[in-house]
């Protein structure tokens, strides 16, 4: 069982979880679990010169790419009402680094990578919602199996903006199919933060041309077990909006975090709801 | 020539235009060409139980289902910001009526569908920039051959919401291949009625999932002649939301206005600018 990790403890406040990561010292590989109830923000970090297409391309996808908010150019500061106190460069576990649309780097922070033209974008997270699943009464399967959620590139195009155009990425979490309704219920409010699911089952799997409908290979993460009765069920991703900085091979420098490790925000996921 | 229609005249007010269509007087087939410099809007008109739905499923599709506005349910007056003196069951010059997803009827008027808990929704329309593409020294096909805008059905799935799905459709307008990135920037600014093209070219239909690359047979609306160094530029098109509703079959009555004949609006183009 090469996948099982430690468990996160859901006694950390966000604060507690960000000097974590600050430290390199969170115990788990993703953020899945930890301060239950406080909203997780995925971060793209590009050149001011992409800052306007980039915006633009969060709001014509705002799905897969929820925009919470962005740093001003240069100051890696985290604005207060996302994270209080929290430098954008050392504040997740882990970061990737780009260069040309090629990955060249996977490091602890972004401190020598920063630029003074740096932006950093604040994209909602699924895993914000994952603590009213669970009040309503529906676990989480990558929390039992302690493993890292599936996600999954799509065929599914963007909406373009610029030089910045992209497929979309989605999450996966299995659940029973006559579910499926209330699943929809419980998420929908979480505008911010992906909303309700874009499909399910092997009919939604075929139409985002994902053609492992078990949760046996996905893109990113680990294969999950299905349940008999169960289906797949998918959310937008925001790892979508790094997928597609990266596939536009946009020439220069850029960062984000490492999937599965966001930044734990200290807004409640009230603030994300409609 | 059986698609040469008579020609536009662009110097009535936004109010004598909606004065025609009430009148049943309008002398075109499209409202493409009227009321150069104001926006206008698709129409969708729903039962007041598929209202949030349908309000979510504009929410998460933006380029093809911008919001401008909706009526209050049961009050056919369109929100005076959007048309002075307006009732939207007659200012169309026609609508299509659908029930269970099936097209009933074509009417000049929906004064006998209109029901009390209706409610009507007003999405943005790609003819409010083309005035600005006149401006910037860009020509529009379909106005030079006196013709319908040629749309196509994409295989682009659109976000659901609730019970709506669907398919997005796209508008198209042929321009020279290297004046691409000047009508991206042109149209880029008009965010809630469809703003930059979503594709372009072979390339651009391929991903669209639209086969015939060279404007001849287009979903809705006529075909369109490509000249030497021509490619087909596609932008979302406010037909995606009625075509949506219809695709998903939702019980009931519901309302929509003809493809091309919109609902002429007060509002200046500089007012959907962002």
């Amino acid at each position: 069982m090469p996948f099982i990790h430690d468990q996160p403890d859901p006694s950390l406040t966000p604060a507690q979880v960000r000097q974590l990561c600050r430290e390199n010292k969170l115990p788990t590989p993703q953020t899945s679990g930890y301060a239950p109830g406080y909203a997780q923000a995925n971060i793209v970090v590009l050149p001011l010169k992409y800052a306007d297409d980039f915006r633009t391309f969060c709001q014509r996808n705002p799905v897969p790419c929820p925009l919470l908010g962005e740093t001003a150019p240069g100051d890696p500061t985290v604005p207060s009402h996302l994270a209080k106190g929290s430098d954008i460069r050392t504040d997740c576990a882990r970061y990737n680094i780009y260069e040309d649309g090629k990955r060249i780097a996977n490091k602890t922070d972004i401190i020598d990578e920063w630029q003074p033209d740096s932006v950093a974008f604040f994209i909602g997270c699924s895993y914000s919602f994952e603590d009213a699943l669970i009040k309503g009464g529906f676990g989480l399967r990558h929390q039992e199996l302690n493993n890292m959620t599936p996600c999954y590139r799509t065929s599914v195009p963007l909406m373009r903006s610029g030089p910045i155009k992209g497929k979309m990425v989605v999450s996966m979490r299995p659940y029973p199919l006559e579910k499926v309704p209330e699943i929809v219920r419980i998420t929908k409010p979480y505008a911010r933060t992906h909303g309700e699911p874009v499909g399910w089952g092997p009919e939604g799997a075929k139409e985002l041309g994902i053609e492992d409908v078990n949760g046996q290979k996905p893109t990113w993460g680990d294969p999950t077990v299905l349940k008999e009765g169960e289906v797949c069920v998918y959310w937008g991703c925001g790892v979508s909006p790094q997928q597609a900085v990266m596939d536009s091979e946009l020439p220069g420098v850029y960062m984000s975090h490492e999937p599965g490790q966001m930044l734990v925000l200290d807004l409640k996921i009230e603030d994300v709801c409609q």
